[in-house]
């Protein structure tokens, strides 16, 4: 049977300070990437949110982000390779301090790290490098054909490919950035067409119309606002209507 | 034969910012206490503290505080107890990441997180909590016959009394606050006779005249100057002279 | 014509985090107290929100609070009073970039801050003197009857007296915690009625039962939810339906 | 008679930690650039900071740089233009608090935040909409040709070209950047010629031989450590020797 795994983010609190849906995504998602108090999140919200998970029988992932809580882990930051590597540790180890046994499902980088992490391959080596630090059974998450999946295989990491079914690609594999208008795709039933599609054909048309191979093993929904939860409900439905079994407990690859 | 350790604070360097003379007192200590980036520290300061005290071949401890850099942790913060059971075990965790198997030797609170505990039930039950939640093996540091031991021993887990041969003490065995006069003992050979004095009686002369009974498991150290480098030498010197084994391997209790 | 100022939080935002009905509360105030980034608020919202304000015709006020974005600045931080002195003045001198001639209305701390310098004599010394050394000439705002108006009084600065519709009052005058069932009161028909007695009568009755006289210049509302919004507007219109005259425009005392 | 400023960056400590040699440089300099609180320094040290420069008649300017205290304001961050002119603001105006009538002699950008100015035009001209908004009348400095001087007279503001002694110029004017070897000038007396060379030739020769054209309006000092200051001092009393006048009542631009 083919099977696909659903991550979203969450616990992007922080204090007083409340973001996203998580109770309503998590019943939609079988894995979660919790914020790790870089860009979002603080310990008392990384507790909470992983018991949450866990009582939705949600894996657990840890997700790392530049130290930028003004802007929310999505400026790049010029930071020392080693600098991310120690950083990148330092997040995901304080996570497993709220995860039965201390370990992690999976590591998901955030923001502005995941975008530089997917083209550049020493950021990846680094990003990588701080999670193996960690736990080296863990399952790295990566924009699926991205430099940080090549710097996973490369780690002899177990890794995931990680899809987009509201994001248009370029013909390199990569998202259209969200400055450019056609970024989004905001029609549900579209996205939920193309969700299936690339977990079926194992590849997604660009928008200048190439056709770019890629496994599928999880996508990436939202939780942030009541359309997105819509949304992601959409095409969870039509891919169990397929027949695709929507879990966490995928055929890891590395 | 009488054995005890010695243990410092390391890694208070941040960023840009040099603080402690490390390569130094880590030449005196058996165990180091390193700071978790909350009130001083960061992850690579964190990775690169870890790996000297490896070095010298001295045991690893967390060293969390209140999330307070421009106060170094020395600040009370009117936190929750949720949040400082959350808010240890995060900075507790986060340092297993640089050490091997991700076992520490032993956690102590830093600064004002530390005074609480020692006064405080339940402030020392939250911190005993957060360190607990992370490795219920590792050894709790504490003042010796503090609420924090109490704690410690109350959930049964492995703690050690720790005693400071530069500082005077209360009837209650308390410190004398830094504010006072007669806080801090200066003279090296006083101190060292202290620090021999209560490893061998069990026990310390008040400023009040009280003689008040306690283990002595570790003795805490500082590297801030030279002058606490050669204090410390000394210390360590009139023990190791008078017979007794310097070595964080101590006969833990709980 | 008897007046008197509605004042609320504003700009309590932060990043990509948003809090309060901020341009609902604006129709309702005469005066905003603006967050200068330290408990809440950055740069950029400090700058839309005052832009915000000024097109409602509402005063512009500083509203400093300690460093603590975490707590939401609703946390005791035990600084040194020179050092509340310098923060205060920083965060009330930084907002000034934002306002006309840099010329504030009032300065009204916030949350922790306010309460002990409500309670403290040397803590409400300390903040006045930072806001004097940004602006002899703003009027401090702070509890009717309290040390930060004896302080302000002290250092002939213009002061405003503060009142809460929505709280019980203690004997001392000073307001029921909040961590007391009474502390709020939540039928606005109550609010409203206790808002225009102590306007009209000078004096507020206490949980016990004592008569507490004060001066009325200004009454706080909230902006957090629609059932603050909608408090607000019923105390307004109570007022104003009782010849009342809402304005910032106060006879300021000192 | 010909005459140049001198400035040098001051009142980078930190809480408890403390960088540089503040008292030392002061004695060299005729300006001094103070952090604002977002790369280094606090409230209570800029407070401090200014007084100690009033006290040696040294001219007070703001220092502000990009919100990164791990990375010492030497990071680039991705920021959005109207959030540098906030944020820029926001610093400058901060300093004003301790400064005589709020009055600024100048403002210079820090670290990153410079060098991204002096080659970006777009942010240069956010950094210039940010220290007008708080003083249309204070000197901008920037590095001699850049955009950041570009940027100030095209707003109409004062500006100060600036010229670094001890450092390489590549043939579009720019610094050869610190990764480089040839970067930095070690040699006190070659760094003097240098110095002197620059203010009387108004140009620099660059490494790969280019005649470069400059005004030599400040001269750039370091204070961080002993060879810093000796430097600065060698620089100094070459150019009185040789009949310059040092001060920082300059013939403002603009």
């Amino acid at each position: 049977m083919v099977k696909v795994d659903f991550n979203s983010d969450l616990g992007e609190s922080f204090g007083n300070y409340t973001i996203g849906l998580d109770s309503e995504i998590l019943k939609q998602v079988t894995s979660a990437n919790i914020a790790c108090g870089f860009h979002a999140g603080d310990p008392l919200i990384m507790e909470k949110t992983v018991k949450l998970a866990l009582n939705e029988n949600v894996s657990i992932g840890a997700h790392p982000g530049f130290p930028d809580l003004q802007g929310f882990g999505r400026r790049n930051i010029d930071m020392k390779l080693d600098e991310i590597k120690s950083m990148v540790a330092y997040q995901v180890s304080a996570l497993t301090a709220f995860v039965p046994n201390h370990k992690l499902h999976h590591v998901k980088a955030h923001g502005a790290l995941y975008n530089l992490a997917a083209k550049n391959r020493e950021i990846a080596d680094a990003v990588v490098a701080g999670i193996k630090l960690v736990d080296s059974e863990t399952i790295v998450y990566g924009l699926a054909n991205s430099e940080l999946i090549a710097a996973a295989k490369y780690a002899k990491m177990n890794f995931a490919q990680e899809v987009f079914a509201d994001r248009n690609y370029q013909a390199d594999g990569s998202l259209v950035p969200r400055s450019q208008l056609n970024a989004v795709i905001t029609d549900p039933d579209e996205a939920a067409r193309r969700a299936l599609n690339m977990v079926k054909n194992k590849s997604i048309l660009s928008i200048t119309g190439e056709m770019i191979p890629l496994e599928v093993d999880s996508i990436c929904v939202h939780g942030d606002n009541q359309f997105a939860i819509d949304l992601s409900r959409k095409i969870r439905q039509t891919l169990i209507d397929n027949g695709i079994d929507i879990t966490s407990d995928i055929d890891v690859r590395g």
